[in-house]
């Protein structure tokens, strides 16, 4: 390469050299006769001066942002020295310049901060992805995927393709079809997951696979979901959750050192599924506070309020510097709880010796006092099943936390979930579905086949501050569970044999034990990027309507490409 | 872990240690009483011995072919050693088995040797993957993949994902399109290469970038051809051809010295396309072996033989070694050359002291020793076109070079072919076709524009023992050429408006100078493990008719999917 430096790496040291730089040109600015220019690459900014005596100073003129040009010049000593970039010392005194690409105007202002709305910068994606913060998103991106992929390497695991062009197997998501030319009528489907041919390379001896899948679902659209997303699929034999749980350890652990040079601790905590609903409300705990779930049941046994009578539990939480707590808020936050099947929202608030809120009419001094709260603690009750008040409570103690700025920055607290119910059972339906997905094991064959509904899953979870960044299972290695499995939830003889017909069989040829796991790529770059917007890391996302905004897809085909697949457009 | 080794590590220094193994029978037999065992993993064999007087005894009896086991024992001597594997100096003497899962009898051998027909092989893929010699194949596809990034990523490339869900822009291959259900009637694309949004990452700033990017054609499979296949994909901005070369030079030296301990010298030899068509008859030429096309135009100027006359030339080759030539076999390599574009075949045989072959009597004896053949040389002659003569010249000189086993074993020759015709003219249709794709930089843009049949471009192939294993350019980075470039191949400005609208307005917001290349996986894998069949180094392949015969797919889909698309089959 002929150059010699990126932007970032000029400093004191330089000074006397002749360097040959090329970039982008983020600002130029005109003093008395002398042309300063900004030149930007991947790695950071270096100033530029050309004087007016200079051969190449009309040309200079010429400039704008967002040219493309090359310089060789001399690193001098800057006058004004700028301490905030590490090329803030020194400036290039340019001999030679040349302009290698012009550009217009661009419709985005190329900075971290942008002042243009989503749908602008979703269009012009390639100088959206020209702000140096979208460039820090993906290449962090990059960074973490190495890392992770070492990890694996590492440890005996094969790095292994699997087909795009899979099978339609519609259990769960909906899937993404494509329509084949050779059978017109038959169509391929995009897979939701490798989930069945990473059991194939189990079944086919592999004993340690890993890919970076790509992974397609046609659900509507949630502001964190995208129509196609990334999976680090993971899948070992003759293995044990905790030996599923470690080298997921060892790769947080590794790739938090090495991309943020943060310190992980492993092991991580474990809790039961039934645990963190109990004390959090929710199958995704957020640790990185407190405010845990209590059970005021028994304390209001015999008390007589209207709002919690016949209700099979109460449960509550404490705010502490609830200073701010009034009735209006309250309100609030009840909407909040009923948003998410709370039935009612009572609270109690201390402050200044004296006790508020909607229900210490019915407490009497000494009842009031054992509930020990302290100094504007806030205590907020909600009536129902555990359920319900699981549920809402959770969704309370996430929006409280928020409200009163709760939760620490770069803290990052991994739990694991496990222990999780096998199945769900869908009252209107009337039927089971896998809580999982349907190749998850059973801790115990004879509980599903006896009493599906108690039956429980040798599936875990693992959690980051209150995200699920993966899943996974120990899977059913016999055939006689599996298809005990599909039985249960309903699935017919023929179902089965259309669907799943090889799969069953391939299970009868010595399959080994074996487990695995899903990390959720772009969760993990946007929990590590301190970023709320899944779009931010994806580098050319679709928008929550499953639209790309620059290429202008999904758009109309010719009518020959249909006329070749036998298909008609139309209800 | 709980397993102490895999089972091709124990030898003579592990005896008398006790040890924890776990694998697949591969082989069972009973001598005496004394039970012995060939346990198999992805790593290697280790014989298992259990006598009569083991408590498992009885567990042992029941073990058949591909049953999963797990079993410890102590190491001891083997009194028939085996030095043809690893292992074979010591055997395993089992004090614990236990039987992890049972297999029926396979339906094919699990051996590196099957005698399955490639129908049921591909049906029970996951068996087939199972035999050593199939797992090797994917083994190192995992250790090239590997090694290839490792060269990138330690060159400074970024590894960044680009979509699946794309847009159909038909020019070249047959796109396989998506429906989308949330836009009826119109479809996503699955993506040929992710050419354009590689050139956007250099449009970003993202300088290198590299992908292992899954690629879709819909095209008739030939039995190289997949209908998913696997590119190394990079771009490079601020590059000319020699920066791309250099970077794909140390892509394969690393690569070979690794993977397959092979020293590969760089920098590879350069050869212009149209040198290659004149000494190789092909733009892939294998290098392994010489009988390089010479012409014979000028020496049968004035000699009058009714099959050259009239032809604008005449050029051969010369087969050393070819005793077994006979006008018989003539009449077939005849055959050949005429299905490859060649008019006639003409030969001159020297053997003992005379000339045979169907010119000879046009010729006299000072003609015929001007021709300088050597003692059982074999001079082929095709008059024709250059074209002509050239291809068929190529085909015959493979198949002689096949046929006589000219090819040396474990030769690995790369070379360069550079300065292609930037076009195509398909004289049926009168319009040009872009030889690379319509993203090719021509030499010279003025020759373009006033006389594309000349015009050249900046492209070049990779090609490695006659196969074209990777393929690049240095882009257009001008809008005006990009403009040029599309009006010549006859797209109308609605055209390009629609196709790619929104790249062509890309190119006016700083371009940088950029090019790259895309290697084929696959076929790297193919030539480096020394297989013919692509199938061989893909996990999950496709019959030739682009069929999944495992999952049985593609398949017929429920009523509910289409309707959800808005979608009818049917002419």
């Amino acid at each position: 390469m002929k150059y010699t430096h990126h932007n970032h790496e000029l400093n004191k040291n330089h000074i006397g050299i002749e360097v040959y730089l090329k970039g982008w040109v983020a600002k130029t600015r005109n003093l008395g006769g002398l042309l300063f220019i900004d030149l930007r690459d991947r790695f950071g900014m270096t100033q530029l001066v050309v004087k007016p005596e200079n051969k190449n100073y009309e040309t200079a003129l010429k400039i704008r942002n967002e040219f493309v040009i090359e310089a060789k010049g001399i690193v001098i000593e800057r006058e004004n020295k700028n301490l905030n970039m590490p090329t803030g010392e020194i400036e290039v005194d340019v001999f030679d310049l040349v302009i290698l690409n012009t550009s217009d105007n661009p419709p985005l202002i190329i900075a971290n901060d942008t002042d243009a709305l989503e749908d602008t910068r979703l269009k012009y994606r390639y100088l959206d992805l020209r702000r140096p913060v979208m460039q820090n998103f993906l290449i962090k991106r990059h960074e973490i995927v190495q890392s992770i992929r070492q990890t694996l390497v590492d440890e005996g695991f094969y790095e292994l393709e699997t087909p795009i062009l899979g099978k339609s197997t519609p259990e769960g998501a909906r899937d993404y079809l494509v329509p084949s030319r050779l059978y017109p009528g038959s169509f391929y489907a995009l897979p939701q997951s490798p989930q069945i041919y990473k059991q194939l390379f189990m079944i086919a001896g592999f004993e340690k696979y890993f890919q970076v899948a790509r992974c397609f679902r046609d659900e509507d659209l949630r502001s964190d979901r995208q129509p196609e997303f990334t999976q680090i699929d993971i899948e070992s034999s003759f293995v044990e959750e905790e030996d599923v749980r470690e080298i997921i350890e060892k790769i947080m652990v590794n790739t938090f050192k090495k991309v943020l040079n943060e310190e992980v601790k492993a092991p991580f905590e474990i809790m039961t599924y039934h645990k963190a609903m109990e004390l959090y409300g929710t199958d995704k705990p957020d640790l990185r506070y407190e405010m845990l779930l209590k059970d005021y049941t028994e304390f209001f046994k015999g008390i007589d309020i209207p709002l919690f009578n016949d209700e099979p539990m109460v449960k509550g939480l404490i705010l502490e510097h609830g200073e701010s707590i009034s009735r209006k808020k309250v309100d609030q936050l009840t909407e909040h709880v009923k948003k998410n099947h709370g039935k009612a929202l009572a609270f109690v608030k201390y402050s200044k010796g004296s006790y508020t809120g909607s229900i210490i009419k019915y407490l009497n001094e000494e009842q009031l006092q054992s509930l020990n709260l302290g100094e504007d603690h806030v205590l907020f009750l909600v009536p129902g099943s555990f359920d319900d008040v699981s549920s809402s409570l959770g969704a309370l103690r996430i929006e409280l936390a928020n409200q009163f700025n709760l939760i620490p920055k770069d803290v990052y607290k991994f739990i694991w979930i496990n222990e999780w119910p096998l199945l769900e059972y869908d009252e209107e339906e009337k039927r089971f579905y896998a809580k999982h997905h349907p190749f998850t094991a059973p801790v115990n064959a004879l509980v599903l086949k006896n009493n599906p509904h108690q039956a429980m899953a040798k599936a875990y979870d693992i959690v980051l501050n209150g995200y699920e960044i993966g899943g996974g299972s120990i899977r059913i290695h016999n055939q006689d569970v599996q298809r005990l499995m599909f039985d249960t939830l309903g699935l017919t003889k023929e179902d089965v044999q259309h669907r799943f017909g090889f799969f069953v069989d391939a299970l009868k040829y010595g399959t080994p034990p074996h487990g695995g796991l899903a990390l959720g790529l772009d969760r993990i770059v946007m929990l590590m990027t301190n970023t709320t917007n899944i779009k931010d890391v994806i580098a050319f996302p679709k928008t929550q309507s499953a639209k790309d905004m620059m290429m202008q897809s999904p758009s109309d085909v010719d009518q020959k490409q249909l006329d070749e697949l036998e298909l008609k457009v139309g209800k």
